[in-house]
């Protein structure tokens, strides 16, 4: 059925295994024709050229971590083209700030090219190891490193890409400022797939800064976190690179599943924060005031700082283990909103009231980037229950947590993107005027619909 | 000729005077049908349904402030769509940082409001008293700050936009994370009006630095610059906000025009810079050490470090006020060029060449944001000679300049966009796969080709 690509060079074809038609959590089960490999952005301009001919849909594939199923199609049979052979540093320029890598590149080796030149490439998420750069400016991914050096968008200055046609935008200045036309840059990123195909870009790289601190921090509530957060930017400015908030029922869960993980703090507080700053000489010792000062105001209950690389590493753990703790114990129902940073304490309020209206004795875990205004919320099963004992209550609790996310002027997909599970949310909460937009969008770049199709709008995005 | 219009609510139509007419250089002589002005987003988009039913132009207009005949049209006869009375205050939020304001505040405006509640605005540009919000937007403009906050886009969380056929676009969230579909708001911002109009903005507030220090410095070269900049980056971070450089050129136009305004160093040397930065309290004697260090260094070689505020403004005064000692000078050719830092002296040096090559006895004036790579390079007659002893040399000129920018990876628009003047640059430098995205989009969202006609396409962009 992909017999049209057999001849094309710089192309290897392959019939997809499990690991290209599922995605983390298991909620989709993908259909696939075959995975084309392009290894130069030639090849993928001819894949999309003769796919759009015939009709036949892609699937834009990166390292396949997304947690909305942008990556898998249930409903039809479209090509998987993986970025992963196209995965050449074209460029390191220190002098520059600028990295410029193709689309296959892991954002684990973007962060090492960037620290071979003593520079940061500050992105981080929990799946850095496997997300590929092309899915990560994709889905315009966040993270803990937002509140300082923004989102994935914010760290990219120029790209390339394939639109559906087999067009190649060749635009990898490496400029801070250009002024020459509309910014497709930012409309393909975060646009899911769903206009053309990312295959390299050129991001910006930041100073590695010369001293860093970190510390876990309990604190009495979010209202209380986002008091530190303001006292905190009052007297270290920018350099605070990340601020999370951490609710005791994401460490129970580690406590369940991974035993040998030591609790940070001996007061076992209901909420904490994770914090961390990095700035020029002197910025360490003014971290330790600022923390002083948060103890004597009494925003700051009990408090460890990291002593070593080897300490700040197992804070972080901790942090980056509870997404696996909460996986092992299986939730109800995710999510991930995002709320004016002075309406975070209501949400939290509100939504729990909402979510114990339809399943009372739920566990809710509530934690995430709080700087940012974007909490992961997450709803499990009480004890000894099973996630089947709620299975009717699952959409309800979705709704209930979005309603309240939207009636405080928030995003019900602050980080994740919409992929194929938010497609109804989009069409609830969405701007009526914004989704017009974006179909005319779509179809004036990708006439036949071919691009990820399924992501983004419902089967008939044209219609 | 507009009489369909007469009968909208909360709109004021009225003949084009002079001021709606012509721009700043005096470049273009334009023609209106009629100055509308809305006080609503409804009435925009009653009058760009009215007009795109009949294929009338629609010239968004805002401070009329653009360098590049944006907000002109000397060939087509245009309703001239003023957002002067879509000017209120819709919401500042402090604790969130956020100011929301329709797109008829000005940019002195906005500054002030933030300045109320203790917040900064950092956009800042010299004609900041007069340019408006949505055109600051739709220009995507820069100016002096853009090295530590960004472009304008870079200072917007969120728009609201009539589109072509009056869709109104509401997306005015005031979210750091929202990934739910295509962004329209970086789409529409940097688009000069040929999408749509926008009519509101969600901005990004910032602290006031605690601590803010100034300095006029004498450089050797602009590479002595770019080494005092990379040095003061290692000591001071983030903390600096401008870096501009200046040569002696501007400085002998402005003793020329402005024999008041005092040299601030008594070396008077070929090449300076303009530095400030604001951080927390300690900054200032940091930045006092920085500058010790890049004297022991020989990277500076004079120095003045304002001691008030008055002293602050003076200094600052020099650098806003040489624009204006090259239009009393009149030049030959201006230009607003970007490339990669480590290129700026390379530019500087092989675009000299070319010029004088040209025209042996004129004079450059070059000097900007070089912290950006961005550098307004304008060449003026030589003493005792006119603007019209070359009027054979300027269009040479001026592709000679652009050919160095773009052989160095450059830009020919840093921050002052296409307008009118560089569609001709766009055609020739832009790359073709992005201009072909760029009229598929203008179909797409404008298919009667009513926005803004002329800019950023030549006569037919649609053919």
């Amino acid at each position: 059925m992909t017999d049209f690509l057999n001849d094309l060079p710089d192309l290897t074809l392959s019939v997809p295994t499990q690991a290209y038609l599922e995605e983390p959590r298991g909620r989709y089960q993908g259909r696939g024709l075959t995975v084309a490999k392009p290894a130069t952005v030639d090849a993928v301009a001819a894949v999309l050229t003769r796919c759009n001919a015939r009709g036949v849909g892609v699937i834009p594939w990166g390292g396949g971590t997304g947690l909305v199923g942008g990556q898998v199609s249930e409903t039809r049979d479209c090509v998987i083209l993986s970025l992963e052979k196209l995965n050449r540093v074209r460029d390191c320029a220190p002098g520059d700030a600028t990295l410029t890598v193709e689309a296959g590149v892991t954002l684990a080796e973007a962060q090492a090219e960037a620290a071979k030149v003593n520079r940061l490439f500050p992105l981080s998420i929990a799946s850095e190891g496997s997300a590929r750069i092309g899915g990560v400016l994709a889905t315009n991914a966040g993270g803990v490193n937002v509140l300082r050096y923004g989102n994935a968008r914010d760290l990219v200055l120029g790209i390339e890409a394939v639109l559906a046609d087999g067009t190649i935008v060749s635009d990898l200045k490496r400029l801070r400022k250009d002024n020459t036309g509309y910014d497709l840059r930012h409309l393909l990123i975060g646009a899911e797939g769903t206009l053309g195909v990312i295959t390299a870009a050129s991001l910006r790289l930041m100073p590695i800064p010369a001293e860093r601190s970190t510390a876990f921090l309990a604190v009495e509530s979010p209202k209380a976190a986002l008091n530190l957060l303001a006292d905190m930017q009052g007297r270290l400015g920018e350099s605070i690179s990340a601020f999370e908030l951490i609710h005791r029922q994401g460490l129970d869960f580690l406590a369940e599943h991974f035993p040998a993980m030591r609790h940070p703090l001996e007061s076992r507080p209901d909420w904490m924060v994770l914090v961390e700053i990095g700035g020029s000489k002197g910025s360490a010792a003014a971290f330790e005031t600022a923390l002083e000062a948060a103890f004597e105001a009494e925003l700051v209950s009990d408090a460890v700082l990291a002593q070593s690389d080897g300490q700040r590493q197992a804070l972080w753990d901790i942090r980056e283990t509870i997404p696996e703790g909460n996986r092992l114990t299986g939730s109800i129902s995710s999510h991930d909103i995002s709320v004016p940073l002075s309406r975070l304490p209501e949400f939290i309020e509100r939504a729990g009231v909402a979510v114990r209206a339809i399943a009372p004795d739920a566990r809710i875990n509530c934690f995430g980037h709080v700087g940012d205004g974007n909490l992961h919320y997450n709803v499990f099963p009480a004890p000894g229950r099973m996630k089947a004992d709620y299975v009717n209550m699952r959409g309800q609790v979705q709704t209930a947590v979005h309603e309240v996310a939207d009636a405080l002027d928030g995003s019900v997909s602050a980080e994740h993107g919409i992929g194929r599970l938010k497609v109804g949310d989009l069409e609830r909460f969405g701007d009526p005027g914004k989704r017009i937009a974006m179909r005319a969008i779509k179809a004036a770049l990708d006439p036949n619909g071919i691009m990820n199709p399924g992501a983004l709008f419902d089967g008939a995005p044209l219609g």
